[in-house]
C-alpha cells in the first residue's frame, strides 16, 4: 500500500483516536480530516472539536455531525423488522452502527478528495471488520488505515508515552488502564475486556451505564402503549415522534425499569469468543412490542419465513456485511412483509422485564369468530380438519408401513 | 370407516373426556380401554380410575401411568437441546407431551387387541392433528376417532343432558362454564378461550396458575446453578437429579419468582390466529441455562446451524410432526451438537426474570488468552486480521466496481 | 355451502370439461360462464366456443383469451429468475400455469357477478389445491366447485352415459380410456397416470410428444445465444423478442435437439408419490442459460443465498401457494438479486444436452485480473490469504484442542 | 513462526512439488518426508519413488499410499449421500479430495513426530484452504507451509532457474508453460487457468482428459443398473463390488458415452470469480442414479429438508470445513435420512445425457394403489382433500379479506 496523502478519521476526542490522529500526521505527514458523530453515546461533542483543533486540524477539517434521526430510520429500525438478534440474544447495537459511520468516513472522503479513511478499532474484534468491509463496499478503492493493526505502540506505557511526546492531553484518568471497554450510541452500550474477562464471575454492578439495576427500579409497574406503521415504531402513548425521539424516549423507559441488560458470551467473527455486558434498554423494548404487534398482523406463512432468515440476516450484521446484496436481498424480504405491520401493543414495564399484555389493529388477521370456544355461526368446518390431518398423515402412514416391513 | 370394536381412550377423568368414553359405547357399543397419564399436571389420578369403574369399564382396562421421566427424558429434554421456540416465544409445552401420549395409546391398542384410539381435542385446535398424526406414524392401520368432530352435542346444555342421561356425575362447579381452558403437564400450564379471546385485554392475574406474580415475587434475587451433560440438566446446585426431578425443582424456583408467563397470540396450524396464557416456569431456567452453556462450549460454527435450523424444528413439533423422518434427522444434526455441552450455569432469579450472570466448563470453547485486551503471548497475530478482511471485501469491491459502472 | 347460482368454468372444449359444463346445470340449475385460456397448449381454441354455444352458453358468457404473454412475463420469467425446480429435477410447469387461471376465473367472476368458479382437476392431484388455494386468496368469499370430488360419475362408463344422456358429442378417441393423461401450456407437457404407473418401467416413446427423441436429433450441435436484462431473457441471437416468442423459439430448439425430457417420481402435496414424464424444451435452455449468466454477473453470497432459499420457493409454487406472503417476500429477495443479471449467454445443444460454452457481459464480475495465473500487476496479494485462513481455522484450533482433551 | 524441523510434504513428483522439495530442504533445512497417494488420478506414482530419493528423501521417509477405497468410501459417498452440488452444477471433485490428503499427512506427521507439513497450491485459489483448516482442525499445533505464498519464485523462469541450480530433472514438455492446469483424482479432472481465462470463449476439445465429446460418443444407448444400501451404491448390473471399483467403472461407462463435462465459472471463498472445465463421468451417473432412488425411498419431509440443507452442506466442503463441527451435524442428518435408499435404478446412457428410466426398490414409499387413475378400493378418500384444501386456504383468506380493506 502506496502512503495516504489526505486522511478521514473517526475521531472521537478521547485519548486513543487523539494519538491516531497525531500519529497518521507522524507517520505518513498526511492531511487528517476528523468526522465526529453524534450516535447518541451521551457525551459532549464540542470538545473534540477543541481537540482536533489544538492537535492541527483545519476548521473546515473537522466534522461533528448529529447523526441520530439517520442511524435510527435508516440502520436501526430496518433491522428491528427483522427481530434481529444474534446468537439467540444479542440486539447488535454495536454491529448496526459501524456501517453509519463508514458511510460519512467516506462520503466525506469523496467530498475532500481524500484517498483513505482510518479507524480505532483493534485487531482482536469485530468492529474493524465492520469499518472496513463496509468502506471497500461503499468505493472499492478507498484505502483503509487500522493503526491498531500497524504500529508499535503495543502497551499502554507506549501510548501515554507518545501522547506525552505529542503533547497530546491525558485526562486524569486515563493514566490508569480502564477496568474495561465501553462502546455506547443510542441503541446500547456494550462493556467488554479485562475485569469481565472471565466469564465464570458475574459482572460487578458498576459496569452497568444505562440502565439502574433490576432491584433498584420502582415497585411497581408502568404500562406504556407503541404504535407501528409498516413495521416501525411511529407514537407512544398516542404521541406521534421521530425516530430518534421514540427510541430515546423507550431508553428513557427502559433505563428505569431495569430493562435490557444481557451477560453473554459469543462468538466473534474473526474465530474467538469473548464476553460482553449489553444494555439495550429501549431496544429490547422495541423488540418486544414489535414481535407483539406481528403476532396479529403478520400470517403464519410470512411470519414463519422471516424467523428462519433471520438468524443469516443477523449474522451478516454482526460480520460486517451490512453493504452486501444477500444483506439487501434478506432486507427486501422483510420490508415487504411489514406492509401490514401496524397497530398498536400495550407492554408492561417491571423490574427487568418487558412483557406484551394487548396488541390491537386494524390490520389484524386474528379472527375472534374463528377461534371462539363459543357457536362461531358456521366460520370454521371442524369437519374440514378430518381431511386436512388424513392427507397430512398420509405420508407418514406410508413411512410406517415401509418402515414395519425392515423391523 | 367401519365402526371400531375396541377403543383406547385418552382420558383425564373429568366430565369431558367421561362423556366421551359414555358416548363411544353409546354410538359404537365398543369395548372401552382407558389411558390416564401422570405427565405431572398435578391432580390425583385414582379419582379416574373410581369414575372410569363407574362407567363400566373393567379393571384390567383401565390404565394409569406415570410417565413424567418418560416424557422428560424423552421429548422436554432432546427439544430443549434445540432451544426450541416457537414463533419466537413459546416453549412448546403442550405440543410436546402429545406424542409421548399417542405413542401410549397406540402401544395399549397393541396390548389389547384395540382398533381405535380416540382423543378429546376440538376439531379447532392443534392437539387433535398432533394426536392423530402421532399415532398414524405410530400404526398406519389404527383408526383414530374424534367425538368433537363427529358428534352433536355442539352446545354446553346439550353435554350436561347427556351427562345426566348416562347419570355421568357432575362437579358443581362444571354446571357454568369454565372462563378458559387449562391444559397442564410437568412442562407447562396453557390456558386459552373464552375470558382471553380478546388479545387486546390484559389476562387476568387469576388465569395465572403455575407462578406467583412478578409483584408477589421475593424482593431478593436468588442464585442457582445447573449442570449439564451432553446438553442435558444433570445436576442443580451440585445434586444430581433425575430428569422430572430436576424439572419438577426448577419449576418451583421459577414458580416462586414469577418466572415463566407469556401473553401470546400464536398462528395455529389449523390456520387461525389464537390467543393462549402460557406459564412455563421450569423450562424458561432450563432454556436461559442451556443457551448460557452453549455460549462457551459451542463453536460458532455448530451454533450458527442450530440458530438456522431451530425455528422448522419447533413448527415440527407445534404441527404434531415429532414421528417424522425429517424432525428425527433434525435431532440427529442437533444431537450431534450437543456432545461437548457439559458444564455449569449460575443464574440469577429475581421478580419474573431469570439471566445467566457466570457459566464454567472442562470442554470450554472461551479462551482467555486469545481474547484479552492484555499482551496475548502470540496466541493471535492481528496482522492476520488485514488479510482475513481483504479477502472478505474482494467480492464487495468487485460488486462496488461493477455496480459504479452503472450509476 | 348453499348451491351457486353463477359459475365460471375453466372450460378447455374437451369431453371432460363438457361434461362438468352440463353438470354443473343439471346439479345446481346455475348459469355457466366459461374460460378458455390459450397458454400456449397447442391446440385450436375456437372449437371450444361452438361446444360451448352448443351445451347452452349465452355468446357473452364465453371467454377465449390468449394470455401467452401474461403466462410468461408474469408467472413464468419470475420463476426463471430463482432457478426454481422441484425436488431437484422438475421445472414446475403445470404449477406455474395455475395461478393464472385462477386469477381469470376470480376476475371473470368479478366482472359477471359470478359466486362461485368451477375447475376439472382431480381429488388426488395437486392442481385442485393450486386451484383453490389461488381463487381463495384472491376473493375470500368465492366459492370454488371440484365436481371431480362431488359427484357420483366415478368411472368411464358412468361418464360416457352422462355424455350420452346430455348430448355431449364424443369424440371417436375417446370411447376408450386414454393410455394416460396430458397437461400442456407453452412452458411444459406433462404425462401421468395409467400406462406410466410403474416406475421401474421406461416411458415408451411414444409418450413424448413435445420434442424428438435424442437419437433422432441432428448429428450436429447447434450453438444459439440468450441475451439477459435484470434475470430475464430478451433476446435470442441478437433479436429481440416478447417473452412468448422466447418461450415459442427455445421450445423450437429444444425440441428439435430431444432437450428437456425427464422421467420423474415425485412427491405430491398431498401425500403420495406420482411419476410423470415431463418435456420442457424451451425451460430447460432458459434454466441452463439463466445459470450460465448468473455464474458472472451474481456475487457468492447473492448466489448462494438464492440457492438456500430456491428449494422453499419451488415448493411453494408446487403447493399451491403462488398468492402467498412468503411467495411474495422469497420474490423480492429473489428480483433484488437480479438487477445486474444481464448479459449473454452461448449455448450448446445437441442430441437431448444444452450446455453453457461461453457467457460475457457488461455488468460481470469475473476479474481475469485477480484470478490469473499469469503476473496479476498486485490485483491481489497472496499473503492475505494467510491471515484469511488463519483466521478462519481459528475457531477449528479451539476446537480440536478441547476435543483432544476428551479422547 | 519458527522454523519447521522436519516437514511432511504432500508430493507428486512433478516439477512444482520437487521444487517445493528442494526449496523445504535449502530454505529450512528440515528433514523432508514425502506423501504420494494414489486417489486415481491415473499416473505411475512409483517414479515419484525414484525422484524423491534421488532428491536425498530417506526410504524411509517416502510414502506412496493407494488412498482410493478410503477416498470413495469415507469421503465421495458419504457427500453423493447429500446430492452435494456447489453453485447448482459442481459436483466438488476436488474439494473431496483434499480433506483426505490433509487427514494422511498429519496422521504421518505425527508418526514421524514432524512438526509441518508443506502442500504445493497456490495462494489465489481454494486448496491452499481446504488443506489448511484440515489440517489444522484435526492438529491445532502443527504448523503448515505453503512455499508458493512464501518464496520469491514468482515467475516461470525463476523456477526454471531454482530447478537448474539444484538438479532437479525438468521433462522436456515442462520447458514451455502448460497451457492450462490440471488436478485429477478418481472422481473428476478439473482443469483451469490460461487458455481458459476467457469464459466467454468455448474450451477447446483437447482440454477433455477423460471423456469422449458427446459427438465421438456410441450411436446406441448403453442402459446400466445400479444398487443403492442405505444411499450408497453397493452393485452395478448385479454385480457386487467395491466402492472403489463402482466408481472406476462408472468412470468408464461415461468416459465412453461423453457424460459429465462441465464447463463453469464459479466463485471461489478468496472472493474471485474462476472459470474451470470439470469432467465428472463417474459421479454425474452416480448423482442422478442417487436422485433416482430416492425418488422412490425417501419421503417428501425428508427430500424437502435435505434439498434445503445442501446448499450450505456443498458450500463447507467446497470452502474446506470438511472436519468441522456443521458438517458433521448435516452429515448426522443426511445419513439418517438414508436409512431405507435401497434399491435399483435403470439409467439410459447416451451422447452425453444419463437419465434415470426406471427404478424399484423392496422399500419404495410409491404406492400405485394411492396415486391410480383407477378404481383405488378406498385407499384414498377425494373428500379428504376438500378439508384438506379449506384448512390450508384459512389463512389466505384471513389475509386475502384484511388486504381488501386497504386497497
Amino acid at each position: 500500500m502506496t502512503a495516504p496523502k489526505k486522511v478521514v478519521l473517526a475521531y472521537s476526542g478521547g485519548l486513543d483516536t487523539s494519538i491516531i490522529l497525531k500519529w497518521l500526521q507522524t507517520e505518513y505527514g498526511c492531511e487528517v480530516i476528523t468526522f465526529t458523530a453524534d450516535l447518541g453515546q451521551g457525551e459532549e461533542l464540542e470538545p473534540a472539536r477543541k481537540k482536533a483543533e489544538l492537535l492541527g486540524i483545519k476548521p473546515d477539517n473537522i466534522h461533528i455531525v448529529d447523526v441520530r434521526e439517520e442511524f435510527v430510520r435508516d440502520y436501526v429500525f430496518p433491522m428491528f423488522r427483522a427481530n434481529a438478534v444474534y446468537e439467540g440474544l444479542y440486539l447488535l447495537g454495536t454491529s448496526i452502527a459501524r456501517p453509519l459511520i463508514s458511510k460519512h468516513l467516506v462520503d466525506l472522503a469523496h467530498r475532500h478528495g481524500a484517498d483513505a479513511v482510518a479507524h480505532g478499532a483493534t485487531g482482536k474484534g469485530n468492529d474493524q471488520v465492520r469499518f472496513e468491509l463496509s468502506a471497500y463496499a461503499l468505493d472499492p478503492s478507498i484505502k483503509v488505515i487500522a493503526p491498531w493493526r500497524e504500529w508499535d505502540l503495543s502497551s499502554r506505557t507506549k501510548l501515554l508515552e507518545f501522547a506525552e511526546a505529542n503533547q497530546i492531553p491525558i485526562a486524569k484518568d486515563k493514566r490508569g488502564e480502564a477496568p474495561f471497554s465501553v462502546d455506547a450510541n443510542l441503541l446500547h452500550t456494550s462493556s467488554e475486556g479485562k475485569a469481565l474477562e472471565n466469564p465464570a464471575e458475574e459482572a460487578p454492578e458498576y459496569v452497568y451505564q444505562r440502565t439502574v439495576s433490576p432491584e433498584e427500579a420502582p415497585d411497581t409497574p408502568e404500562y406504556i402503549e407503541i404504535t407501528f406503521e409498516n413495521g416501525d415504531p411511529v407514537a407512544i402513548n398516542g404521541e406521534a415522534l421521530s425516530p430518534a425521539t421514540i427510541l430515546t424516549q423507550l431508553n428513557e423507559y427502559g433505563r428505569k425499569h431495569g430493562v435490557g441488560r444481557l451477560d453473554f458470551v459469543e462468538n466473534r467473527f474473526v474465530g474467538m469468543k469473548s464476553r460482553g455486558i449489553y444494555e439495550t434498554p429501549g431496544g429490547t423494548i422495541l423488540l418486544e412490542a414489535h414481535r407483539g404487534i406481528e403476532q396479529i398482523t403478520l400470517d403464519a406463512g410470512a411470519g414463519h419465513l422471516k424467523d428462519s432468515l433471520m438468524p443469516r440476516y443477523a449474522e451478516l450484521i454482526y460480520n460486517g456485511f451490512w453493504f452486501s446484496p444477500e444483506r439487501e436481498m434478506l432486507q427486501a424480504a422483510i420490508d415487504k412483509s411489514q406492509e401490514h405491520v401496524t397497530g398498536t401493543v400495550r407492554l408492561k414495564l417491571y423490574k427487568g422485564s418487558v412483557n406484551t399484555v394487548g396488541r390491537w389493529s386494524d390490520h389484524s388477521l386474528y379472527s375472534e369468530k374463528h377461534v371462539t370456544f363459543e357457536d362461531d355461526a358456521g366460520a370454521y368446518d371442524q369437519k374440514d380438519a378430518a381431511g386436512f390431518i388424513k392427507l397430512n398423515a398420509l405420508r407418514l402412514k406410508l413411512i410406517g408401513n415401509r418402515n414395519a416391513k425392515f423391523r
